[in-house]
């Protein structure tokens, strides 16, 4: 067995066998097959493809690489949502203290930005002291706790795409379907989660462009999470224009947490109960009811618990960041009329960050250049006693952040297969 | 500019600009590029292609990666030869000092195996002691006194191509007709020679295994070579099978040596013989006679001069060689019946050498393992006056190395364009 073979075999349309793809996955994560060599075959996966037969073993050798979490432990329903993820995208923060509320339990491993589109990790280190690494042992006993917990993956979990997503980021070849499906599902199915929800994205924000290729990529994870007991569901969502007001890490936070304090961009809100509805039915609570939590306050207490379980202290660091109105760097004020582009350009908003050198870099779509990352000035402006009082300040803050000819172009969530 | 949006040009089937190939070449050549991003480049133009544009753009960014040799001081018309490659192809090493012999100036600077083809420096380098880098003074030296030079390009010739080509050799990506046509021409138009003749092989035990990609990449290295001034014609033959008897670094060199003393096999004859015709009428010399020079041995005295000019000694070697019958490490007698398939099986009788780490290691098709590459037991068995004393006993060798069913199948040589 020899990469060059297993290269060329997909370079001309091939179909890779259990043993090639076994083999391939094994040698790159241990070093065998070199990063010049698997970007080749990523690139040859990009244009030629993969059969479902591929994409399945692929996947179940990516969660070979590694070890599977045993989440039986917690005596909650497990219940997880992935976004293939877009500009602005920003649902996970507000949605897994929220579905914790109405009695889940959401493990959360995030990932980083990739391309052009940001990544939760990144987006929660913009609040000074946030630990996004927790060991196996603290996610666990957090999940059972407060029942949410937003977390980097641990190192253990599928190696495979840990290298490989990196090396697909600064080679080009992050726009492939059966990697994308393969890298999201090999760390969903080996988090240990019973079910899960997929948010995949779909238009000019969005990694898929059109519909169609929306579909494929989601039919394919769903797929794969019923071939490994996962109890998946997708629903497709637009992403044409940024989600909410906020593009960049520190003032999406933000904008996040005026959601759990019962307000927030009706875009932002709107999908974030539907993604709510769908994992709290999938978990087996179809009755619970999550706009209930958001306006009587029982979210924000949840985000303010799982916020508190890492570090001291964190707490009010949350609340300064809620109220952040201006860049420290450039003094802009994001969030005033007219700020933002009302459309994406294909990816044009991501930003220009990671290019060379390996790695998801931490970057910023539109963040001002210059000094620590999505830092914000913190002005505490008004006394907030809890999330209630946090959404009289939110609605404020709406009224003049209304964007001229912004029309947020949201699509009704649209429940693809289960 | 950045490498990721290079990549993402050409993945999406978009022609590069000129800013982006001198860009992409010139940051390649310095590392600031990584050879993870090229790979993935290398991939998506083989399954993408280039336009003559680019093609010709590229080249001449290989070209500027290095230094452009001066063969004007030599009084003789310049004029080499390229070969694409394929098993058993030792043409170069009985044609560079017939040319010579014949009148001409023969800059051959080579390369080494790739993919499944043997390289004509692996081959030589089977000489104990032979020197296969000279430097440029050197080099012009031997072109102006005996007419023939064969060593490894220097380090200053297109670097980019250098640094490119084994990059290819362990990603599957050797295969694409513009990065084959670039990095030939690069290095032959930086040789400094005033004309060129490229024997494109077509086959099985070829890079091309149909004539229509042949005649394009022969029409491709033909438009770069007039591009750059220099004076090229291509011929397209045959390579269904290895070329002569033996496959194998040593005795690929004795059976050219036999071939210099008038013997030889009649399809590495004919085609030493048509490619001399060729190479002498682009240089000028329309009139020359080679078969006249194998016959009367001067083509032998011409390879026996420029054998001992780099190193004192080697003429001895040399003849040693010429001589050899029997692999020390195997104790097989190569070019006894039935040792060589008849036909080859698209490259599978190429070596299975380089696959994982950089560069071109030394691969030898067909070779027994162990031990020093391509010795050969020397026993020196008779005594030789001079070419034509060496060609009694190529006579005798051939008479037992005839093969059992292997029908010489080679293609007249089909003269393309000018």
């Amino acid at each position: 067995m020899n990469a060059v073979d297993v290269i060329r075999t997909k370079r001309d349309g091939g179909t890779l066998s259990d043993p090639q793809i076994d083999w391939v996955v094994d040698a790159y994560t241990r070093g065998v097959v070199a990063d010049e060599q698997m970007s080749a075959l990523a690139m040859a996966i990009l244009l030629r493809g993969m059969t479902p037969g591929e994409i399945s073993r692929w996947t179940a050798a990516m969660i070979a690489s590694g070890e599977r979490l045993d989440l039986s432990t917690v005596d909650r329903p497990t219940v997880d949502k992935h976004s293939t993820g877009g500009v602005g995208d920003k649902i996970t923060l507000p949605l897994t203290p929220l579905v914790a509320a109405c009695g889940g339990a959401v493990p959360q491993l995030s990932g980083r930005g990739l391309g052009h589109t940001g990544g939760t990790l990144d987006k929660l280190e913009s609040i000074p002291g946030f630990r996004t690494r927790l060991s196996n042992a603290e996610f666990i006993a957090q999940l059972g706790g407060v029942g949410a917990a937003i977390c980097a993956a641990g190192e253990g979990l599928a190696p495979a795409d840990r290298k490989l997503y990196a090396l697909r980021d600064v080679t080009g070849t992050v726009e492939a379907i059966p990697l994308i499906a393969s890298s999201i599902m090999s760390k969903k199915i080996a988090e240990g989660t019973a079910s899960l929800v997929l948010d995949v994205k779909v238009g000019l924000g969005a990694f898929m462009k059109d519909v169609d290729q929306a579909r494929e990529l989601a039919r394919t994870m769903v797929d794969l999470g019923h071939a490994h007991d996962v109890n998946t569901v997708a629903l497709l969502t637009r992403m044409d224009t940024p989600l909410g007001h906020a593009v960049g890490n520190a003032i999406e936070v933000t904008e996040s947490v005026e959601v759990l304090a019962g307000g927030g961009p009706a875009d932002v809100v709107e999908l974030t109960l539907a993604l709510a509805h769908e994992m709290l039915t999938v978990a087996g609570l179809p009755d619970a009811d999550p706009e209930a939590a958001l306006k009587d306050g029982r979210a924000m207490d949840s985000w303010r618990g799982s916020g508190r379980a890492p570090a001291d202290g964190r707490r009010d660091r949350v609340r300064q960041v809620h109220s952040g109105r201006i860049c420290v760097h450039c003094g802009r004020v994001p969030d005033r009329g007219g700020g933002l582009a009302a459309r994406c350009r294909t990816g044009a908003q991501g930003g220009p960050g990671v290019r060379r050198g390996r790695g998801t870099a931490a970057q910023e779509a539109g963040r001002c250049r210059g000094g620590r990352r999505g830092a914000v000035r913190t002005p505490y402006r008004r006394s907030q006693q809890d999330g209630r009082g946090a959404r009289g300040g939110r609605r404020r803050g709406g009224d003049h952040r209304r964007r001229a000819g912004a029309r947020p172009d949201r699509a009704g969530a649209d429940s693809l297969t289960r």
